[in-house]
Parts: structure tokens; C-alpha cells; sequence
């Protein structure tokens, strides 16, 4: 596969283009990291934006489908959709207030999804999905029966037009600005865990998974 | 004003309608929480999601709209809009994988946005993107010139057709399934702030605002 993803008139990153990237494992990193994407579909003239669990298996995008599938029911040829994943690094606090900005890293995806058919596939992405939860939850958790399999509608986006932008780095100020005597730097923020909370029908004799005590060290490594 | 927005055919939260809330304050915290929204917009059949900073004042949200703004040179009746913001709570570890999920709040406004051009409109956007980056943050930093004010676009997107949706506390296990010897329970995650970075070019003397040390405590308010 070719290291980059190839710009199109759509994916080209119009304003800033220092910050663009279509980087392929840039672009993979930024999916693996993300919690949640933002699916954007259109109906009757008015886009919708619906928050989702999702998952990277290969070079796909697999999404939970229930606000659009209903929609994809009949359509053959798939829904046009963008799936955008945003990860906030930190706040960027400059000498002037027009130089404030943030540190991110975000993908945006467009193209035509797809309803998820095949149990096989679908049995792929809910284990991509609950791998991305929890790394090992799969094996740990009673995997999916047939009645659940088929309640659960899954979307496939293939990833083919897509790009990446992302703001990393100092404070950038205006040159005459550096004398200001205002406090200025970068206050990084990230998605960070507090202490598990053991559900209450659960046997107190039951250890808590490694990969929930380690949720800190695991972001940070990616 | 009424404590709760009106639900339309568009705004109603049709699965698992529970989750779903038009409350006004319970809208604005979430909004308020929130530092970056994803905009929808559809541009020759194609739907686009854009990350970028935001503000809500009053009844109205502002974004940052420099993918949008082009388009919307020229649409005296504004472009139709979707905007989403997504705050990640906890993942959800049930002892089905089916039953895994997450706690968040969402809100999704829905609408037409228009440029904002009063330089007195603006100036009270970039003010409220400026405190909800950093309380104090304004009165701290060189304000806007008028240079700067006029290289800024600003959308506003009046709160009218809106809703929340969320997902808060336990597992929901199937009643069977609790007997199986798997640890579930919550494990609670947050933004979360590491040590500030200060400017390579900013003097030794100045002090810390007492903002950025308190960033945990302040989202933890919220």
C-alpha cells in the first residue's frame, strides 16, 4: 500500500496547509487513538452530525450505525457521509488573544458507507470496537450471540479520500507581542482516567483487568 | 425563556428516547464544557464535519468558520448547519460485549449559520472563545486589533432546533449474564491537564495564571 493517501479537490487542506497530512500511518494513529467520531450525513437538505463508537480494521472505518442506518436501508449504493475523529492535545495561550489556539490532531474521512451484511465482518468490527474500549476485553467478555449480532448495525466506510490536520508546538505570537508581559505557553490536555468504579453486582474476589489500571499508560504510548 | 427547547420532528431523540433531554441548562452545561464542536455542512451532495473552537453566548452558539465562511459569502439566508459537541465521561465494561458502551453528553444544534459582521458581535465571540479557553484569559492578553478583527470569521448559530443526548452510570448487563466470572463496572475519564509548558521566549518572572493551574478543578466543577 502506498505510504500517502492521495489528496482529491475535496480532502486538499485549503487553509493552513503546513498543518495538513495524508500520511498514511499519521492517519491510522490519529483513528487508533480516538474514542469517538463524528458522523456527518445529509437528509431533506439539513446535515446531521452524530456522535459514534467506531473502529479501524485495516483500511476501513467501521461505525455504529443506528442514527443512519435507517436511512441506508434501500439506498444500494451507499449514503455519502464524513466520519471526522478529533483528539485535543492543548490549549495554546499566546500573548494575544488572536494567536490563542489549540493543539489537535484530527481525520476526516469522506465517501459512501455502507450497511455491514456479512456476520463474519460484523463479528470483525465488533471486536475492533471492543478492543479499542479495552485492549483484551474480547476475550474476556461473553462475545456476541446470534440475536445480538443482528440487532447491532454496523457502517463501513472504506478510507480513500481522507486527510489529516493537526496543530502541534509552541505559542507562535506576532513579533512585537514578545515583549508583552503576559504569561504565555502551551497547557497540554489529554483523556486521562480516574478509579474505576466496580459495578455493584460484581464479586469483589473478581480482579480488576490490567488494561483498566493501565488506561494512562496506554493513551500515553500511542 | 422557556426551560426547555421544543423538540421537532428533526430534534427528537428517537433511539432510546430516555437518553434524550431538551432541557435548557442541562443544553448549556454540556455546551459550556465542551472545546471544540464539529460543524456539519453539505457541499455538492457531500457532507463535511470541521472541528473547530466554539462559544456559547446566551442563546446562541459561535464558531470559528473558516472552512465554512467561503461558502457562505454571498447566502444572505445562511447555510444550513449542524453543530455537535461530545464530552466522553467513561467507558462502559458490561460482561457481554454486546452490552459495552460509553457515558457522554452530546448535544446537536441544528439551524442555518450566518457570518457574523458587527465588529461588536465579534469582539464578544472572540471574548467568550478566549474565557472558555482560559477564564481571566482576556483581560490578561493584548485584545484584538482591528486587523485582526476583520481576518476573523465567525459563525453564529441561533439555539432554537436542539437536543441533548447522554448515557450516564452502571453497566446494563443482561439479567443472565451476571453470574459469569467477568469484572465489569465504569471507568470514569475526563480531559485532564499535565504541567504547563511555558514559552521558550517568555520571562522567568511572570507567574503562572492561577487558571491554568486550576484547569482539573475547574472542568471538574463543571
Amino acid at each position: 500500500m502506498p505510504e500517502t493517501f492521495s489528496p482529491t479537490e475535496r480532502t486538499r487542506v485549503v487553509r493552513e496547509p503546513h498543518r495538513g497530512s495524508f500520511d498514511r500511518e499519521a492517519i491510522y494513529k490519529i483513528l487508533d487513538e480516538g474514542f469517538v467520531c463524528h458522523v456527518g450525513f445529509t437528509m431533506d437538505g439539513q446535515p446531521y452530525v452524530i456522535p459514534t463508537m467506531f473502529a479501524r480494521v485495516g483500511d476501513a472505518i467501521y461505525f455504529h450505525g443506528s442514527a443512519a442506518s435507517r436511512m441506508l436501508r434501500g439506498l444500494s449504493g451507499g449514503l455519502a457521509v464524513c466520519v471526522t475523529v478529533t483528539l485535543i492535545d492543548g490549549l495554546v495561550l499566546a500573548r494575544s488573544v488572536f494567536n490563542h489556539s489549540m493543539n489537535y490532531r484530527s481525520v476526516v474521512a469522506l465517501g459512501k458507507a455502507t450497511l455491514v451484511g456479512e456476520a463474519e465482518e460484523k463479528l470483525a468490527a465488533l471486536r475492533a470496537f471492543t478492543e479499542k474500549i479495552l485492549p483484551g476485553r474480547w476475550d474476556e467478555a461473553r462475545q456476541p450471540n446470534e440475536k445480538e449480532l443482528k440487532a447491532t448495525s454496523i457502517l463501513r466506510l472504506a478510507l480513500s479520500e481522507v486527510s489529516a490536520k493537526m496543530r502541534t508546538g509552541d505559542v507562535q505570537d506576532d513579533e512585537e507581542d514578545y515583549a508583552l508581559p503576559v504569561w504565555a505557553g502551551v497547557l497540554p490536555i489529554r483523556l486521562a482516567a480516574s478509579e474505576p468504579i466496580r459495578d455493584g453486582r460484581c464479586d469483589a474476589g473478581l480482579a480488576v483487568p490490567a488494561a483498566v489500571t493501565n488506561f494512562d499508560q496506554r493513551l500515553g504510548a500511542r
